[in-house]
C-alpha cells in the first residue's frame, strides 16, 4: 500500500464531520495544531513538510494572511490551497501563480445564503425597518399612541429601480430573489455582459448608467486590487440623491469614510451593509447613522452553510487527489495550465 | 344642477389631494372636523346629516371603534362605509347589515408592502439578524473578535418547510416571493382550497397538518370572531418543537400570553411579528426576549401605499355613486344584495 497523500485544515472544524472521515480513507487528513504565524512557519518545516494540500477557513488568528511572505515557507510539496469562503482576499494569488499552487474558493454554497442577506438589508433599508424596531424598543408606540411608533414612511419596490453592481454566482441570486418583489426595473453592471440566459430578466448597463440610474445600488464584486474602493467619492457623486446603497461583498469595496459623509449629508440616502473596511474594528459613528442598517458579517452564518462550504473545500481537495486540477480555481487561475498530476 | 351627494372622510389625509379634488367633481367631500366620539356622534345630526358615503382611515382617535352603539347613530342617508386598511376588525359588519350599509375595504395596495414585511421578519427570524444587529451596536465584535459578534448559527431555507396559514391576496404575494429561496416545501391552509392556478407552487394541507408539519409558520388570516385566538395553546402544541411563528395579520390572531411563555420555554423557536394583541401596548417581557423579532405594525406604512390607500377608499366610493356598488364590499356581504341606486 503506498502512503496516502497529506492533507492540512487550518481552522475550526465544528462541522462536516463525516465528509472529513471519508477524506481520510484516500488522505492523510492533519488539522493544524500551530498556535501563531511564526510557529506555522517553523511546522511548515517539520511536521507539514509534505503537505499537498491545504484547506482553510476565513479565521487569520493562526496563520494571518496568506501573502508573499507566508506562501515563500510553503514546502515544495504544496500543489493547492482551497479557501472555505467566497471572497479571498485573505490569500494572495500572485505569489500562489508563481510557486505553481491552485487557489479554489467556494462558489455555490455561499450564494443562497449571502443573497438572503442582501435581501434583508434591502428591505430593512427600503422600509425603515430598523429605525421602527429601535423606536418600538424605546416604548415609543405605546407612550405616543402614533403610528408605527413614529417612524418614517418607507417605500414600495415597484416605484424603485434597483443596479445590481456584479452578476456572478451571488448577483445572480439576488436577481432572482428580487424579482418577486416587482421593482420597476432591474438592472445589473458586470465585467462582461452575460448570455441572455444567464442575464434572466435583469437588463445590462454600463457602470456609469448604473450609478445614475439605479435608486437602490447592490454591491456584490469580489475585493481584488481592481475593485478596492470602487465606490469612491466620484462613483458616489455619480448616484442620485438618495440612493440606497446593499453591501453584501466586503467593505473595502467603498471608501467608508465618504460613505459615512455622504449618510450624514443625505446624498446616500440609506446603507444597508453586512461588512466593514476595517471589521472586526467598526466606526461607531457609522453603525450610529440612523440611515445605516448594519450586521456582522453574517452573509454565509448559517449552521448548513458551514457543512456545505466545508465539505465543498473537502470536495475540491479530494477532484485534486484524484484528477491533478482542484474543482472550483478562482478566475485569476482559469487559463493556467498548472501540469499537476492526480495523486490517488 | 343637482345637489352633489354628500361624502365624509374621517382621519388625516396627508396624500393623494389629486384625487380627492376630481372627487370632489361629483360629491360634496367633507372631511371630519369632530374631536371626539361624542361630538362625531352630535355632528351626525347635524353637519353630516345628509353623508351617504363614509371613508375612514384605520385610526380610533376620533370615532373610536364602528360598532353598534356607533352605527345607530348614523343617519339614515348613510349607504357606504369604505375602510381605509385590509383588516376591518375596527368595524362590526353585523350592525352595518342590519342598517344595509354595504362596507368595503382595501385588497390589492396592502397585498405586497404587507408581504414584503412577513419576508423581512421571515429572513430575521431564520436568520437571527435582529440579535446579532444588537450584539454589533453593542461593540461584541470589535471587543471580542468573534466571528459574526459571536450571534447564534441561523439557518439556510432550502432546509425549511413553509406553512403559509390564510392564501388570500396578501398570502400569495408572500407565496411568490418565498419562491426563489427556494424553501424545502411551501404549504398553505386556507378556508377553502384554492384553484390550481391560485395555488401556484404550494400545496393544501389541513389546518393540523400545517400545523405539525411545517417549521416556519406565517399567520395571514384577517381577525374576526371566528379567527380570534386561532393560534391558541392547543395549536401551538400541534407545532413542531423550534418552530418560527411570522404574524404580520392581527395580534389578536395569536394567544399572545401563551406565545410568550413557549417562546421563553423554547417550544416556539422564534416569533417574528409586526402586530401585538393589545398595540400600542405591547408586553416589554415579550419585546425583550432574543427570540422575538418585532416591528411597530409596519406593514402598509410606506409613502407609496398611504397614497393608493386612499386612492382606493375613493375608487370604492366614486364606484359607489356611479353604480351603487362598491368595489370591493367585505367578504361577509358578498351575496348580499343591497339594492342601492347610482347617485350621479
Amino acid at each position: 500500500m503506498s502512503i496516502k497523500p497529506k492533507v492540512l485544515w487550518i481552522g475550526s472544524r465544528a462541522h462536516a464531520k463525516a465528509s472529513w472521515d471519508k477524506l481520510s480513507e484516500i488522505a492523510d487528513v492533519q488539522f493544524c495544531t500551530s498556535k501563531n504565524r511564526s510557529e506555522f512557519i517553523n511546522d511548515l518545516k517539520g511536521k507539514y513538510k509534505d503537505v499537498v494540500s491545504i484547506g482553510r477557513t476565513a479565521e487569520l488568528d493562526v496563520t494571518g494572511r496568506f501573502d508573499e511572505e507566508l506562501v515563500s515557507h510553503f514546502p515544495s510539496s504544496v500543489k493547492t490551497v482551497s479557501h472555505c469562503g467566497a471572497g479571498y482576499d485573505q490569500v494572495d494569488v500572485e505569489p500562489l501563480l508563481k510557486r505553481n499552487i491552485q487557489l479554489s474558493n467556494i462558489t455555490t454554497p455561499v450564494e443562497a445564503p449571502t443573497a438572503d442577506t442582501a435581501i434583508f438589508l434591502l428591505l430593512s433599508a427600503l422600509r425603515n425597518f430598523q429605525e421602527s424596531h429601535d423606536l418600538l424598543m424605546k416604548g415609543e408606540w405605546e407612550r405616543t399612541g402614533v403610528k408605527s411608533a413614529g417612524a418614517k414612511y418607507g417605500h414600495l419596490p415597484s416605484y424603485k429601480t434597483v443596479g445590481i453592481l456584479g452578476m456572478g454566482g451571488i448577483g445572480r441570486c439576488i436577481r432572482d430573489r428580487l424579482k418577486p418583489f416587482g421593482f420597476k426595473d432591474l438592472y445589473y453592471h458586470n465585467r462582461s455582459k452575460l448570455s441572455p440566459e444567464l442575464e434572466g430578466d435583469c437588463k445590462y448597463l454600463s457602470y456609469d448608467d448604473l450609478l445614475s440610474k439605479s435608486d437602490i445600488i447592490i454591491v456584490s464584486v469580489p475585493l481584488n486590487k481592481k475593485t478596492h474602493h470602487l465606490i469612491n467619492k466620484e462613483a458616489m457623486d455619480k448616484m442620485k440623491d438618495d440612493v440606497i446603497i446593499i453591501n453584501t461583498a466586503r467593505g473595502a469595496v467603498i471608501d467608508e469614510k465618504t460613505l459615512t459623509e455622504y449618510l450624514k449629508s443625505g446624498k446616500v440616502g440609506f446603507l444597508g451593509t453586512d461588512v466593514f473596511e476595517f471589521e472586526p474594528k467598526v466606526d461607531q459613528e457609522l453603525l450610529d447613522l440612523p440611515n445605516c442598517v448594519s450586521l456582522p458579517h453574517m452573509g454565509t452564518h448559517t449552521v448548513e452553510s458551514q457543512v456545505e462550504m466545508e465539505d465543498f473545500v473537502i470536495q475540491n481537495i479530494e477532484t485534486f487527489l484524484k484528477t491533478g486540477k482542484v474543482k472550483t480555481v478562482v478566475p485569476e487561475m482559469y487559463n493556467v495550465d498548472f501540469k499537476h498530476e492526480a495523486l490517488i
